[in-house]
Protein backbone atom coordinates (compact mmCIF):
# COMPACT_ATOMS: atom_id res chain seq x y z
CA UNK A 1 0.00 0.00 0.00
CA UNK A 2 0.81 3.35 -0.73
CA UNK A 3 0.57 6.17 1.53
CA UNK A 4 1.30 9.74 1.97
CA UNK A 5 4.57 11.05 4.08
CA UNK A 6 4.80 14.76 4.46
CA UNK A 7 7.86 16.91 4.06
CA UNK A 8 7.68 17.62 8.15
CA UNK A 9 7.52 14.09 9.15
CA UNK A 10 10.09 13.53 7.00
CA UNK A 11 12.53 15.98 7.99
CA UNK A 12 11.54 14.84 11.69
CA UNK A 13 12.58 11.62 11.16
CA UNK A 14 15.49 12.48 9.69
CA UNK A 15 16.53 14.31 13.07
CA UNK A 16 15.72 11.18 14.92
CA UNK A 17 18.27 9.68 12.60
CA UNK A 18 20.92 12.01 13.27
CA UNK A 19 19.85 11.81 17.11
CA UNK A 20 20.49 8.11 17.09
CA UNK A 21 23.46 8.31 15.35
CA UNK A 22 24.97 10.88 17.75
CA UNK A 23 24.05 8.69 20.75
CA UNK A 24 26.11 6.03 19.35
CA UNK A 25 28.85 7.97 18.85
CA UNK A 26 28.38 8.78 22.65
CA UNK A 27 27.96 5.01 23.68
CA UNK A 28 31.52 3.93 21.71
CA UNK A 29 33.48 6.89 23.77
CA UNK A 30 31.83 5.05 26.67
CA UNK A 31 32.57 1.31 25.92
CA UNK A 32 36.23 2.04 24.17
CA UNK A 33 37.06 3.53 27.62
CA UNK A 34 35.40 0.91 29.53
CA UNK A 35 36.89 -1.99 27.52
CA UNK A 36 40.37 -0.25 27.81
CA UNK A 37 39.96 0.04 23.41
CA UNK A 38 41.98 3.65 22.95
CA UNK A 39 41.08 2.99 19.27
CA UNK A 40 37.48 2.87 19.57
CA UNK A 41 37.49 6.34 21.69
CA UNK A 42 39.60 7.79 18.92
CA UNK A 43 36.89 6.28 16.19
CA UNK A 44 34.29 9.09 18.34
CA UNK A 45 36.38 12.33 17.67
CA UNK A 46 36.93 13.59 14.36
CA UNK A 47 40.73 13.71 13.20
CA UNK A 48 42.07 17.18 14.98
CA UNK A 49 39.02 17.39 17.15
CA UNK A 50 39.43 19.36 20.89
CA UNK A 51 38.61 17.52 23.96
CA UNK A 52 38.46 19.95 27.39
CA UNK A 53 38.63 17.18 30.19
CA UNK A 54 38.89 17.25 33.87
CA UNK A 55 42.77 17.60 34.31
CA UNK A 56 43.27 18.06 30.78
CA UNK A 57 43.39 20.13 27.47
CA UNK A 58 44.18 18.84 24.06
CA UNK A 59 43.68 17.11 20.63
CA UNK A 60 42.50 14.57 20.30
CA UNK A 61 45.92 12.67 19.77
CA UNK A 62 47.11 13.82 22.95
CA UNK A 63 44.21 13.16 24.72
CA UNK A 64 43.99 9.93 23.88
CA UNK A 65 47.80 9.25 24.65
CA UNK A 66 46.82 10.65 28.45
CA UNK A 67 43.48 8.68 28.40
CA UNK A 68 45.81 5.58 28.02
CA UNK A 69 47.97 6.62 30.85
CA UNK A 70 45.22 7.15 33.24
CA UNK A 71 42.76 4.17 32.77
CA UNK A 72 46.53 1.84 33.42
CA UNK A 73 46.11 2.72 37.47
CA UNK A 74 43.26 1.70 37.50
CA UNK A 75 41.20 -1.71 37.43
CA UNK A 76 38.22 -0.39 35.70
CA UNK A 77 35.51 1.99 34.85
CA UNK A 78 32.07 2.55 34.16
CA UNK A 79 30.40 5.21 32.53
CA UNK A 80 26.91 5.28 32.57
CA UNK A 81 25.71 7.68 30.48
CA UNK A 82 21.42 9.30 30.60
CA UNK A 83 20.00 12.63 29.73
CA UNK A 84 20.85 12.72 25.71
CA UNK A 85 19.66 15.60 24.15
CA UNK A 86 20.56 17.29 21.07
CA UNK A 87 20.27 20.76 19.48
CA UNK A 88 20.55 20.87 15.92
CA UNK A 89 22.51 24.18 14.90
CA UNK A 90 22.52 23.50 11.05
CA UNK A 91 22.06 20.12 9.60
CA UNK A 92 25.63 18.67 9.52
CA UNK A 93 26.17 20.43 13.23
CA UNK A 94 25.17 19.85 16.54
CA UNK A 95 25.37 20.57 20.46
CA UNK A 96 24.79 17.20 22.32
CA UNK A 97 24.47 17.29 26.27
CA UNK A 98 24.91 13.87 27.76
CA UNK A 99 25.02 13.14 31.25
CA UNK A 100 27.40 10.61 33.19
CA UNK A 101 27.63 8.93 36.16
CA UNK A 102 31.75 7.18 36.21
CA UNK A 103 32.33 4.49 38.39
CA UNK A 104 35.92 3.91 38.66
CA UNK A 105 38.09 1.16 40.79
CA UNK A 106 41.30 0.10 41.38
CA UNK A 107 43.86 -1.29 43.98
CA UNK A 108 44.00 -0.86 46.84
CA UNK A 109 40.48 -0.56 47.44
CA UNK A 110 40.78 1.44 50.49
CA UNK A 111 42.35 4.54 47.78
CA UNK A 112 39.55 7.25 47.63
CA UNK A 113 41.97 8.82 44.57
CA UNK A 114 41.32 5.57 42.58
CA UNK A 115 37.77 4.18 43.77
CA UNK A 116 35.34 7.36 43.48
CA UNK A 117 32.18 7.92 41.31
CA UNK A 118 31.52 10.79 39.51
CA UNK A 119 28.62 12.96 38.41
CA UNK A 120 29.31 15.03 35.12
CA UNK A 121 28.09 16.31 31.21
CA UNK A 122 30.18 15.84 28.02
CA UNK A 123 28.62 18.97 26.45
CA UNK A 124 29.93 18.15 22.68
CA UNK A 125 29.86 19.56 19.63
CA UNK A 126 28.99 17.17 17.47
CA UNK A 127 29.79 17.06 13.62
CA UNK A 128 28.69 15.12 10.19
CA UNK A 129 31.53 15.15 7.81
CA UNK A 130 31.74 12.70 4.94
CA UNK A 131 28.04 11.74 6.27
CA UNK A 132 29.65 10.47 9.72
CA UNK A 133 28.51 12.16 13.18
CA UNK A 134 32.04 12.52 15.64
CA UNK A 135 32.95 15.52 18.40
CA UNK A 136 34.61 18.22 16.77
CA UNK A 137 34.84 20.11 20.46
CA UNK A 138 34.18 18.28 24.16
CA UNK A 139 33.49 19.62 27.54
CA UNK A 140 33.68 17.20 30.27
CA UNK A 141 31.85 19.28 32.68
CA UNK A 142 32.34 18.03 36.29
CA UNK A 143 29.58 18.50 38.31
CA UNK A 144 30.46 15.66 41.78
CA UNK A 145 32.45 13.61 42.67
CA UNK A 146 32.23 10.65 45.83
CA UNK A 147 34.81 8.75 47.15
CA UNK A 148 34.25 4.80 47.37
CA UNK A 149 37.08 3.71 48.99
CA UNK A 150 36.51 0.81 51.08
CA UNK A 151 33.17 0.91 50.15
CA UNK A 152 33.05 -0.47 46.36
CA UNK A 153 34.02 -4.29 46.04
CA UNK A 154 34.36 -6.84 43.44
CA UNK A 155 31.29 -9.12 43.21
CA UNK A 156 31.72 -12.60 45.69
CA UNK A 157 29.33 -14.44 43.85
CA UNK A 158 29.93 -16.52 40.77
CA UNK A 159 29.02 -15.07 37.24
CA UNK A 160 29.95 -13.33 34.41
CA UNK A 161 32.52 -10.54 34.95
CA UNK A 162 33.89 -7.64 32.82
CA UNK A 163 37.36 -7.28 31.98
CA UNK A 164 39.34 -5.10 29.59
CA UNK A 165 40.19 -7.69 27.24
CA UNK A 166 39.16 -10.43 24.64
CA UNK A 167 37.27 -12.26 27.57
CA UNK A 168 34.73 -9.60 28.58
CA UNK A 169 31.40 -11.79 27.62
CA UNK A 170 30.39 -8.81 25.33
CA UNK A 171 33.58 -9.64 22.98
CA UNK A 172 32.70 -13.47 23.32
CA UNK A 173 29.00 -12.66 22.45
CA UNK A 174 29.89 -10.76 19.30
CA UNK A 175 32.38 -13.32 18.34
CA UNK A 176 30.25 -16.48 18.37
CA UNK A 177 27.32 -14.59 16.59
CA UNK A 178 29.74 -13.37 13.82
CA UNK A 179 31.54 -16.70 13.25
CA UNK A 180 27.42 -18.28 13.74
CA UNK A 181 25.84 -15.34 10.78
CA UNK B 1 13.73 6.16 -6.04
CA UNK B 2 9.81 6.08 -4.88
CA UNK B 3 9.37 3.23 -2.31
CA UNK B 4 6.46 1.86 -0.36
CA UNK B 5 5.70 2.73 3.46
CA UNK B 6 3.01 1.18 4.62
CA UNK B 7 0.70 2.07 7.07
CA UNK B 8 1.78 0.40 9.95
CA UNK B 9 5.20 0.96 9.89
CA UNK B 10 4.37 4.70 9.43
CA UNK B 11 1.99 4.51 12.85
CA UNK B 12 5.37 2.98 14.32
CA UNK B 13 7.22 6.02 13.00
CA UNK B 14 4.94 8.52 14.25
CA UNK B 15 4.61 6.96 17.69
CA UNK B 16 8.31 6.61 17.75
CA UNK B 17 8.49 10.75 16.87
CA UNK B 18 6.42 10.91 19.85
CA UNK B 19 8.18 8.69 22.08
CA UNK B 20 11.17 11.13 21.30
CA UNK B 21 8.95 14.32 22.14
CA UNK B 22 8.00 13.09 25.30
CA UNK B 23 11.34 11.94 26.23
CA UNK B 24 12.67 15.85 25.74
CA UNK B 25 9.94 16.95 27.60
CA UNK B 26 11.51 14.88 31.15
CA UNK B 27 14.84 16.22 29.77
CA UNK B 28 14.14 19.84 29.59
CA UNK B 29 12.50 19.31 33.21
CA UNK B 30 16.08 17.92 34.52
CA UNK B 31 18.00 20.60 32.77
CA UNK B 32 15.68 22.91 33.87
CA UNK B 33 16.31 21.80 37.38
CA UNK B 34 20.10 21.10 37.46
CA UNK B 35 20.57 24.43 35.53
CA UNK B 36 18.21 26.09 37.89
CA UNK B 37 16.61 27.59 34.94
CA UNK B 38 12.89 28.20 36.71
CA UNK B 39 11.12 29.10 33.34
CA UNK B 40 12.68 25.95 31.51
CA UNK B 41 11.02 23.60 34.16
CA UNK B 42 7.77 25.54 33.66
CA UNK B 43 7.99 24.70 29.93
CA UNK B 44 7.69 20.87 30.43
CA UNK B 45 4.35 21.12 32.17
CA UNK B 46 0.70 22.53 30.45
CA UNK B 47 -0.60 25.55 32.13
CA UNK B 48 -2.62 24.01 35.23
CA UNK B 49 -1.04 20.81 35.87
CA UNK B 50 -0.69 18.96 38.48
CA UNK B 51 2.45 17.83 40.33
CA UNK B 52 2.56 15.37 43.64
CA UNK B 53 6.37 15.85 44.35
CA UNK B 54 8.05 14.36 47.25
CA UNK B 55 6.97 16.46 50.38
CA UNK B 56 4.51 19.47 47.38
CA UNK B 57 1.60 18.55 46.45
CA UNK B 58 -0.19 21.24 44.16
CA UNK B 59 -0.21 22.98 40.76
CA UNK B 60 2.86 23.90 38.38
CA UNK B 61 2.87 27.81 39.82
CA UNK B 62 2.98 26.37 43.43
CA UNK B 63 5.23 23.87 42.19
CA UNK B 64 7.80 26.31 40.48
CA UNK B 65 7.37 28.38 43.62
CA UNK B 66 8.15 25.88 46.00
CA UNK B 67 11.11 24.29 44.06
CA UNK B 68 12.85 27.28 43.45
CA UNK B 69 12.66 27.22 47.26
CA UNK B 70 13.84 24.11 48.11
CA UNK B 71 17.07 24.85 44.95
CA UNK B 72 17.84 27.77 46.72
CA UNK B 73 19.18 25.55 49.61
CA UNK B 74 21.33 23.81 47.61
CA UNK B 75 24.41 24.31 45.74
CA UNK B 76 23.66 21.76 42.92
CA UNK B 77 21.32 19.21 41.65
CA UNK B 78 21.76 16.43 38.85
CA UNK B 79 19.01 14.45 38.01
CA UNK B 80 20.15 11.58 35.69
CA UNK B 81 17.04 9.72 33.76
CA UNK B 82 17.29 6.19 31.94
CA UNK B 83 14.55 3.33 31.55
CA UNK B 84 12.13 5.84 29.52
CA UNK B 85 8.62 3.72 28.85
CA UNK B 86 5.23 5.49 27.16
CA UNK B 87 2.27 3.12 27.02
CA UNK B 88 -0.24 5.51 24.86
CA UNK B 89 -3.68 6.10 26.41
CA UNK B 90 -4.73 7.46 22.96
CA UNK B 91 -3.22 9.88 20.19
CA UNK B 92 -2.80 12.77 22.21
CA UNK B 93 -2.34 11.31 25.67
CA UNK B 94 0.34 8.88 27.12
CA UNK B 95 1.43 7.55 30.42
CA UNK B 96 5.39 7.93 30.42
CA UNK B 97 7.38 6.16 33.60
CA UNK B 98 11.23 7.54 33.45
CA UNK B 99 13.33 6.06 35.95
CA UNK B 100 16.01 8.58 37.92
CA UNK B 101 19.00 8.99 40.25
CA UNK B 102 18.79 12.46 42.07
CA UNK B 103 21.93 13.74 43.41
CA UNK B 104 21.94 16.91 45.70
CA UNK B 105 24.96 18.60 47.73
CA UNK B 106 24.70 21.74 49.88
CA UNK B 107 27.44 23.45 52.47
CA UNK B 108 28.24 22.11 54.96
CA UNK B 109 28.95 19.00 52.76
CA UNK B 110 28.70 16.91 56.30
CA UNK B 111 24.66 17.40 56.52
CA UNK B 112 22.70 14.44 55.16
CA UNK B 113 19.58 16.39 54.74
CA UNK B 114 21.25 18.15 51.75
CA UNK B 115 23.87 15.82 50.75
CA UNK B 116 22.05 12.72 49.63
CA UNK B 117 21.31 10.77 46.36
CA UNK B 118 17.79 9.66 45.78
CA UNK B 119 16.55 6.91 43.63
CA UNK B 120 12.69 7.64 42.22
CA UNK B 121 10.51 7.51 38.90
CA UNK B 122 9.02 10.07 37.45
CA UNK B 123 4.75 9.24 36.57
CA UNK B 124 3.74 11.28 34.10
CA UNK B 125 0.52 12.00 32.30
CA UNK B 126 1.55 13.37 29.22
CA UNK B 127 -0.59 15.09 26.66
CA UNK B 128 -0.39 16.39 23.00
CA UNK B 129 -2.46 20.13 23.43
CA UNK B 130 -1.86 22.00 20.34
CA UNK B 131 0.84 20.21 19.01
CA UNK B 132 2.92 20.24 22.11
CA UNK B 133 3.65 17.32 24.15
CA UNK B 134 3.69 18.13 28.17
CA UNK B 135 3.17 16.91 31.66
CA UNK B 136 -0.56 17.21 32.71
CA UNK B 137 -0.15 15.16 35.89
CA UNK B 138 3.01 13.75 37.75
CA UNK B 139 4.04 11.62 40.53
CA UNK B 140 7.69 11.62 41.65
CA UNK B 141 7.48 8.05 43.29
CA UNK B 142 10.21 7.50 45.86
CA UNK B 143 12.13 4.63 46.09
CA UNK B 144 15.51 4.99 48.15
CA UNK B 145 17.60 7.61 49.86
CA UNK B 146 21.11 7.57 50.40
CA UNK B 147 22.93 10.15 52.52
CA UNK B 148 26.30 11.32 50.97
CA UNK B 149 27.33 13.28 54.13
CA UNK B 150 31.08 13.76 54.20
CA UNK B 151 31.81 11.74 50.70
CA UNK B 152 30.39 14.19 48.25
CA UNK B 153 32.98 16.92 47.30
CA UNK B 154 33.58 19.14 44.80
CA UNK B 155 36.26 18.02 41.92
CA UNK B 156 39.51 19.09 43.18
CA UNK B 157 40.98 18.95 39.68
CA UNK B 158 41.21 21.55 37.00
CA UNK B 159 38.90 21.67 34.50
CA UNK B 160 35.17 22.66 33.41
CA UNK B 161 32.35 23.02 35.86
CA UNK B 162 28.88 22.71 36.12
CA UNK B 163 27.20 25.76 37.10
CA UNK B 164 23.60 27.37 37.56
CA UNK B 165 23.81 30.27 35.73
CA UNK B 166 25.17 31.67 32.30
CA UNK B 167 28.94 30.59 32.97
CA UNK B 168 28.33 26.94 32.52
CA UNK B 169 30.13 25.20 29.20
CA UNK B 170 26.42 24.11 28.05
CA UNK B 171 24.73 27.70 27.67
CA UNK B 172 28.57 28.88 26.33
CA UNK B 173 28.80 26.59 23.74
CA UNK B 174 25.11 27.17 22.73
CA UNK B 175 25.22 31.10 22.88
CA UNK B 176 29.26 30.64 20.59
CA UNK B 177 27.09 27.96 18.33
CA UNK B 178 24.46 30.39 17.86
CA UNK B 179 26.97 33.16 16.73
CA UNK B 180 28.94 31.90 14.30
CA UNK B 181 25.11 30.11 12.58
CA UNK C 1 2.05 15.74 -0.41
CA UNK C 2 3.94 13.08 -2.09
CA UNK C 3 7.56 12.75 -0.60
CA UNK C 4 10.84 10.44 -2.18
CA UNK C 5 11.57 8.05 0.82
CA UNK C 6 15.05 6.43 -0.30
CA UNK C 7 15.85 2.58 0.19
CA UNK C 8 18.69 3.46 2.64
CA UNK C 9 16.50 6.01 4.52
CA UNK C 10 13.92 3.22 4.85
CA UNK C 11 15.96 1.00 6.08
CA UNK C 12 17.35 2.93 8.59
CA UNK C 13 14.12 3.65 10.15
CA UNK C 14 13.05 -0.10 10.28
CA UNK C 15 17.01 -0.35 12.22
CA UNK C 16 15.58 2.61 14.18
CA UNK C 17 11.98 0.92 15.36
CA UNK C 18 13.61 -2.27 15.87
CA UNK C 19 16.22 -0.37 18.09
CA UNK C 20 13.20 0.83 20.49
CA UNK C 21 11.61 -2.66 20.54
CA UNK C 22 14.46 -4.41 21.66
CA UNK C 23 15.17 -1.61 23.98
CA UNK C 24 11.22 -2.17 25.29
CA UNK C 25 12.29 -5.19 25.83
CA UNK C 26 14.68 -4.59 28.28
CA UNK C 27 12.64 -1.68 29.90
CA UNK C 28 9.95 -4.58 30.56
CA UNK C 29 12.51 -7.29 32.04
CA UNK C 30 13.45 -4.00 35.02
CA UNK C 31 10.00 -2.90 35.43
CA UNK C 32 8.74 -6.72 35.87
CA UNK C 33 12.10 -7.27 38.42
CA UNK C 34 11.45 -3.57 40.40
CA UNK C 35 7.21 -4.30 40.36
CA UNK C 36 8.33 -7.91 41.50
CA UNK C 37 5.82 -8.49 38.27
CA UNK C 38 7.42 -12.10 37.41
CA UNK C 39 5.37 -12.79 34.33
CA UNK C 40 6.40 -9.34 33.27
CA UNK C 41 9.77 -10.58 33.52
CA UNK C 42 9.45 -13.92 31.72
CA UNK C 43 7.84 -11.58 29.09
CA UNK C 44 11.07 -10.02 27.88
CA UNK C 45 12.52 -13.75 27.34
CA UNK C 46 11.62 -16.72 24.50
CA UNK C 47 10.64 -19.74 25.69
CA UNK C 48 13.64 -21.94 26.34
CA UNK C 49 16.08 -18.85 26.63
CA UNK C 50 19.07 -19.12 28.27
CA UNK C 51 20.05 -16.52 31.64
CA UNK C 52 23.87 -16.44 33.00
CA UNK C 53 23.24 -14.59 35.98
CA UNK C 54 25.15 -13.25 39.17
CA UNK C 55 25.07 -17.05 41.37
CA UNK C 56 22.35 -18.67 38.63
CA UNK C 57 22.65 -20.04 35.28
CA UNK C 58 19.35 -21.75 33.39
CA UNK C 59 16.94 -21.42 31.37
CA UNK C 60 14.01 -18.91 31.86
CA UNK C 61 11.76 -21.26 34.23
CA UNK C 62 14.49 -21.52 36.57
CA UNK C 63 15.50 -18.40 36.57
CA UNK C 64 12.16 -16.83 37.15
CA UNK C 65 12.41 -19.18 40.12
CA UNK C 66 15.46 -18.12 41.35
CA UNK C 67 14.55 -14.93 40.37
CA UNK C 68 10.97 -14.97 42.94
CA UNK C 69 13.03 -16.50 45.97
CA UNK C 70 16.23 -14.15 45.89
CA UNK C 71 13.18 -10.71 45.54
CA UNK C 72 11.60 -11.83 48.52
CA UNK C 73 14.53 -11.28 50.50
CA UNK C 74 14.64 -7.58 49.55
CA UNK C 75 12.40 -5.31 50.40
CA UNK C 76 12.80 -3.47 47.03
CA UNK C 77 14.89 -3.43 43.95
CA UNK C 78 15.58 -0.16 41.29
CA UNK C 79 17.19 -1.40 37.97
CA UNK C 80 18.19 2.10 35.97
CA UNK C 81 19.60 1.45 32.98
CA UNK C 82 21.38 3.51 30.33
CA UNK C 83 23.85 3.02 27.38
CA UNK C 84 21.67 1.09 24.81
CA UNK C 85 24.00 -0.38 21.95
CA UNK C 86 22.34 -2.81 19.58
CA UNK C 87 24.35 -4.23 16.73
CA UNK C 88 22.47 -6.25 13.88
CA UNK C 89 23.55 -9.80 13.68
CA UNK C 90 20.96 -10.45 10.63
CA UNK C 91 17.38 -8.89 10.43
CA UNK C 92 16.09 -10.81 13.10
CA UNK C 93 19.01 -10.92 15.49
CA UNK C 94 21.26 -8.42 17.44
CA UNK C 95 23.35 -8.34 20.07
CA UNK C 96 22.64 -5.41 22.38
CA UNK C 97 24.40 -4.52 25.29
CA UNK C 98 22.92 -2.41 28.15
CA UNK C 99 24.69 -0.45 31.24
CA UNK C 100 22.59 -0.86 34.42
CA UNK C 101 22.63 0.76 37.96
CA UNK C 102 20.78 -1.81 40.06
CA UNK C 103 20.43 -0.96 43.79
CA UNK C 104 18.92 -3.36 46.72
CA UNK C 105 17.49 -2.62 49.90
CA UNK C 106 16.16 -4.50 52.96
CA UNK C 107 15.93 -5.53 56.51
CA UNK C 108 17.59 -4.58 58.33
CA UNK C 109 19.55 -1.67 56.96
CA UNK C 110 22.94 -2.11 57.94
CA UNK C 111 22.67 -6.05 56.09
CA UNK C 112 25.39 -5.10 53.34
CA UNK C 113 24.11 -8.51 51.70
CA UNK C 114 21.05 -6.90 50.99
CA UNK C 115 21.45 -3.33 51.23
CA UNK C 116 24.04 -2.39 48.24
CA UNK C 117 24.47 -1.20 44.88
CA UNK C 118 25.73 -3.24 42.25
CA UNK C 119 27.02 -2.21 38.50
CA UNK C 120 27.41 -4.23 35.27
CA UNK C 121 26.21 -4.67 31.29
CA UNK C 122 23.42 -6.84 30.11
CA UNK C 123 24.82 -8.40 27.11
CA UNK C 124 21.78 -10.37 25.27
CA UNK C 125 21.02 -12.07 22.53
CA UNK C 126 18.04 -10.65 20.92
CA UNK C 127 15.67 -12.36 18.50
CA UNK C 128 12.90 -11.25 16.84
CA UNK C 129 10.15 -14.89 16.19
CA UNK C 130 6.96 -14.47 15.13
CA UNK C 131 7.52 -10.76 14.51
CA UNK C 132 8.09 -10.52 18.44
CA UNK C 133 12.11 -9.53 19.86
CA UNK C 134 12.67 -10.93 23.30
CA UNK C 135 15.66 -12.63 24.69
CA UNK C 136 17.18 -15.64 23.15
CA UNK C 137 20.04 -15.36 25.77
CA UNK C 138 21.66 -13.26 28.70
CA UNK C 139 24.83 -12.52 30.35
CA UNK C 140 24.08 -10.11 33.34
CA UNK C 141 27.72 -9.20 33.43
CA UNK C 142 29.39 -7.72 36.42
CA UNK C 143 31.34 -4.86 37.48
CA UNK C 144 31.71 -3.61 40.47
CA UNK C 145 29.35 -3.55 43.66
CA UNK C 146 29.13 -1.20 46.83
CA UNK C 147 27.93 -1.97 50.14
CA UNK C 148 25.08 0.68 51.38
CA UNK C 149 24.45 -0.66 54.53
CA UNK C 150 23.76 2.29 56.97
CA UNK C 151 23.27 4.55 54.44
CA UNK C 152 20.39 3.74 52.34
CA UNK C 153 17.05 4.75 54.21
CA UNK C 154 13.93 5.18 53.24
CA UNK C 155 12.38 8.51 52.44
CA UNK C 156 11.14 10.55 55.51
CA UNK C 157 9.19 12.94 53.35
CA UNK C 158 5.60 12.32 52.67
CA UNK C 159 4.98 11.90 48.48
CA UNK C 160 4.25 8.86 46.53
CA UNK C 161 6.30 5.60 47.46
CA UNK C 162 7.15 3.01 45.45
CA UNK C 163 5.55 -0.39 46.09
CA UNK C 164 5.41 -4.13 44.68
CA UNK C 165 1.94 -4.07 44.04
CA UNK C 166 -0.68 -2.74 42.87
CA UNK C 167 -0.82 0.29 44.66
CA UNK C 168 2.53 1.61 43.03
CA UNK C 169 1.77 5.40 41.77
CA UNK C 170 2.36 3.55 37.71
CA UNK C 171 -0.07 0.88 37.96
CA UNK C 172 -2.49 3.38 39.70
CA UNK C 173 -2.32 5.95 37.09
CA UNK C 174 -2.44 3.55 34.29
CA UNK C 175 -5.72 1.64 35.67
CA UNK C 176 -7.31 5.45 35.77
CA UNK C 177 -6.29 5.84 32.33
CA UNK C 178 -7.42 3.19 30.72
CA UNK C 179 -10.87 3.70 33.04
CA UNK C 180 -10.99 7.05 31.26
CA UNK C 181 -10.27 6.27 28.18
Amino acid sequence: MWTVVTVSELGSVTKLLDKQAIYEVVLRYCRGVDRLDIELVRSAYHPGAVDHHVGFEGNIDEYAAWLERVLAKLDGTMHLVGNHYVEFVDDDRAISETYVIATHWGTPSDDGLINFTGGGRYVDVMERRNGVWAIAERWAVQEWSRSDAGTVTMPRVPGARGSRDNTDPLHQVLARARRTK
